[in-house]
This record gives structure tokens, C-alpha cells and sequence, in this order.
């Protein structure tokens, strides 16, 4: 057992897939759920999430690693919160898919018995709930760390051990690097699927095929989820987009002018890349 | 059977599809591909694709139905060149991702004998060639068909069976309104995806996960054949980039300015849209 005691806080996909895959691999011996809603917590219970829960973050006291997988604007007023319960030594991680705001702010307010290492799987879906959780969902996935000249380095071993056990490849970015590249890697598709899917009047969507069901996927996740990433990153997604804008204006203009050359050029240039992902 | 003999233009993904879905469905006895690249035909025949190949349009002279399944921007010079060997009475039908230009075109020079109907089965692929083709690739998808006051209703009703016996299920729309639809559900996504996997550098790779895979699989598809239907359908998808445009700007202007109420409604009409499309 890596670690006894395990907290994670906000049991919905992520969450819950942290409980599943912690089980599943044998990685901690005891799992206690926080949130808000103990109807959800009881459901998480009886799917073999979590071995007990509660709405009360005092109930990190016995663990020895706190994960926080609630939405990105509430991970920093919980995790300082649960820092007054928690015992010394522990270790705070998190799921949040922004880094910089979060990691700027607890390092500065955690006391010294806290230690933290921001991390961010990259692994989700568009669906949510605990209810839909696998135990399976980090496997062979990146799990992107964040440590910082103020960061332990013990602490970063024992983090990375964690998210290892769970089955990620660990990669270690600084916060503000990771917030650069998950801008264009999945902030901007994710809005951008958005504003696709909400482009389509009701009339043509008998219309539609694979592609656009494909290219729409992820606009079905949670609009208050995606809001708060937007707000925590947006000077990174605001520069993404400037350059998305400017691709899209060139596009236009090659349509326009039957522009061919340019046409091309743009479709090449993006099959090359997508060819160079796999499926 | 439907017809005794078929003959397929441009024997590739579609072509190949509708050759392995009309043997399967017993619409026809005979099928003879045509194309110009003989090594990919020998090829497709010995998949069971078709029955004999050539690669001159004379060979649909046998034919009582010809399906032209190659790019939007051959179909019409294919379609003329193929009506001067055609037996009187043959029906000539198409898969092209684009029908205005197409079906004005046949419209004013196909000779009396033969009789065209535009149509557009909604299914495809990012793989490409007759080896990728499916049997299955129609079933229960939409095959949009475009008659106008100067088709012929008799053969409007074949043509019709010809797609419902492949597996499709047929919708008329008008060529324009065909183009103006498709360039919101399948143009504009096409170029989109294109664009945002156009914009990943190769640092960055490692960090997509499904999200940005499922946004931009498109984009892996052949840029020629999607240069040539954006030239073909200029119009109507400069239109939708317009509005596409607009949205990008609105959606920046929200981020730069954390304005929550904005994200969360383009987020949220996305989501309702998606939603209502199902998986």
C-alpha cells in the first residue's frame, strides 16, 4: 500500500475514477468521499467508489493524501480550508485542469505542514458523475505535474508516485506551461466545439453525420465546469484564440477567393498533424 | 433485384461502400468499376468489391444505373463524358458532398437519354480507399436527395429505392438548401477541425487527450477531395464562417473579460445541441 488513507474531494467523474483506480490497484487501504451532496456521496458509496464519505472537510484528518477533483474555482478555497484539518505530513494533490492560479495561491497559504504538488490527468470525458467513473480511465494517460522552485521534492516523488499507481505516465511541466499548452490542446476545443455544436439550427440537425458528431463530442460537458477553466486560464486561452481567429480569417478569405493554394495548405497542415496523433 | 447491372465511378471509400452494400442487399447482379488508376480497381475486385473494372467511362455502357462516387469537382465532366456511352433510359445518380453546382450543371447539358438525380449519402470516414469500405457504412443513415421541377419523377422514385436498398434512409431537399445545410453540419466542422489541429506545435503533442482526438479526427481526411468542396460550395460555407467568425469573437471578448454569463451561455446552447443529437 502506497498510502493508508486516502481523501478524495469532489466525487463525480474524475473523482470517483481516482477512487475506482486507487481499489482496483491496490494503491491506498481506506477511501473516504467529500462533497457536498450526501445523496451523490451515498451513490458513490454503494458503486465501490469510496468506503465512507461526508460533507465536511474536517474529515481529511486521517488521511495521509488529499486529492481535490472539484471544479477548478473551488479547489483553492477547499484546499485551504481542509489544510486547518489535516494532519502534518499529509500531501495535497489535485485534478484541475488550470495550474497556475492554484499553485500560485497555495503556496503561498498552505502552511508548512501541508505539502503540495499540483497535478492534472489528462483523461475525462464528456459525461459526469460518479455513476460514470472507471477504474480504468487514467491508464497509459499523461498526468501532467506542476511542481515549482517552492515545492518539496519528497513530496513531488511521493505525488507522482500516486498518479503512477493509478496507472499514468507523469510529466512534469511548470504551472505556466501547462496552462500554455492545455489552452490549445483542450481549453480551445472544448469552446470551440461549443460554438460549433450551438451554430446548428434545429431544422439541419437530421443533417448531420459522424463528422459533426465527432468534432461536437465534448460540447456536452458541463457549462459551468468549462466556464470556470476559461476564467482561470484567460490570458492563455485569449492568446489560443487570437491565433484561431486569425486562422479563421485566413480561411475565410481562401473560401472566398477560391483560393485553392491556401485551402490546401491549411487541410494539409492539420491532416499532417492529426495523422502524426494516431487514432 | 433492382437493376441488373451498376456501374461506380471513382471506386474509393463511398464508391467501394455502395459496391459492398449493394452485393450484400441483392440490388444488383453485376457491378463494374470504373476509375483510373487500374492497380486500385484490380484491387477492389479482389476485395469483392466489384465484379470487373475499367478504366474508361465507356464501360457504363452496360449499365442500367451509374453512381458517380468520385470528387465533387469530377463528377460533372465524368457524368457528361459518361452519357455519350450510356444506353437510353439509364439513371445516373451521384454521392458528392456538394449539389448545386453539380445538378445545375447535368441539369442543362446531360442528353434526354439519360436521367439524373442528385443525392448525398450523409456517411463516410477519415480513412480513404476501397479497402476501407463497409457494407454497412449506409444503414440507417440519411441519403439526402436533391430533385428539381426538371427531374423526372420516375426516376426520382428509383434512384430513391436504389439509396433505400443500400440502407439509407432518403430526404429531399433542394440543391441549395443541400448546400446551405451541409455547409453548417459537415463544411465548417470539416475546415475546423482542420484549423485547430493545424495549430498544435509538435511540443504539445503529448499533452491532448480525447477531447482534442475526437474535435479534429476529421481533419485527417484527404485534403484534396475537401479543397475541391469548398471551392464547389464557396458561398454558402463563407456564410457559415461569417457567423462562425462572430461567434469566435464573441466567445474571445467573453474570456478576455471573465465575463461568466457569456461562456456559460455559448457553452450551455452547445451543450442543448449536442445533447439533442445523442451520441
Amino acid at each position: 500500500m502506497l498510502f493508508d488513507s486516502l481523501a478524495i474531494v469532489g466525487v463525480g467523474l474524475i473523482g470517483g475514477s481516482v477512487g475506482l483506480a486507487a481499489k482496483a490497484r491496490a494503491a491506498t487501504r481506506h477511501i473516504v468521499g467529500i462533497g457536498r451532496n450526501s445523496d451523490t456521496l451515498a451513490q458513490a458509496k454503494s458503486l465501490g467508489v469510496i468506503d465512507e464519505f461526508s460533507t465536511d472537510l474536517a474529515a481529511v484528518a486521517s488521511a495521509d493524501i488529499v486529492v481535490f477533483c472539484s471544479p477548478v474555482d473551488h479547489i483553492v478555497r477547499q484546499a485551504r480550508e481542509a489544510a486547518t484539518h489535516a494532519k502534518p505530513g499529509v500531501l495535497f494533490t489535485d485534478a484541475g485542469s488550470t495550474k497556475a492560479n492554484i499553485v500560485r495561491d497555495l503556496e503561498r497559504h498552505l502552511p508548512a505542514h501541508v505539502r503540495f504538488v499540483g497535478a492534472h490527468p489528462l483523461a475525462g470525458s464528456e459525461k459526469q458523475g460518479a455513476e460514470n467513473a472507471r477504474g480504468n480511465l487514467f491508464e497509459e494517460r499523461v498526468c501532467v505535474i506542476t511542481p515549482t522552485a517552492k515545492t518539496d521534492i519528497a513530496a513531488v516523488e511521493r505525488v507522482s508516485l500516486f498518479w503512477q499507481a493509478l496507472g499514468c505516465k507523469v510529466k512534469p511541466l511548470t504551472p505556466e506551461e501547462h496552462d500554455l499548452a492545455l489552452a490549445t490542446t483542450s481549453h480551445l476545443p472544448h469552446f470551440v466545439a461549443a460554438l460549433l455544436a450551438g451554430q446548428l439550427p434545429a431544422k439541419w440537425r437530421e443533417f448531420t453525420a459522424t463528422g459533426f458528431r465527432d468534432t461536437t463530442r465534448i460540447a456536452a460537458g458541463d457549462p459551468a465546469l468549462w466556464t470556470a477553466i476559461a476564467r482561470e486560464n484567460s490570458l492563455a486561452l485569449s492568446h489560443a484564440l487570437d491565433e484561431f481567429g486569425m486562422r479563421v480569417d485566413k480561411l475565410r478569405n481562401a473560401v472566398l477567393n477560391s483560393d485553392g493554394e491556401t485551402l490546401t495548405q491549411l487541410l494539409a497542415e492539420g491532416k499532417k498533424v492529426r495523422d502524426a496523433l494516431g487514432s
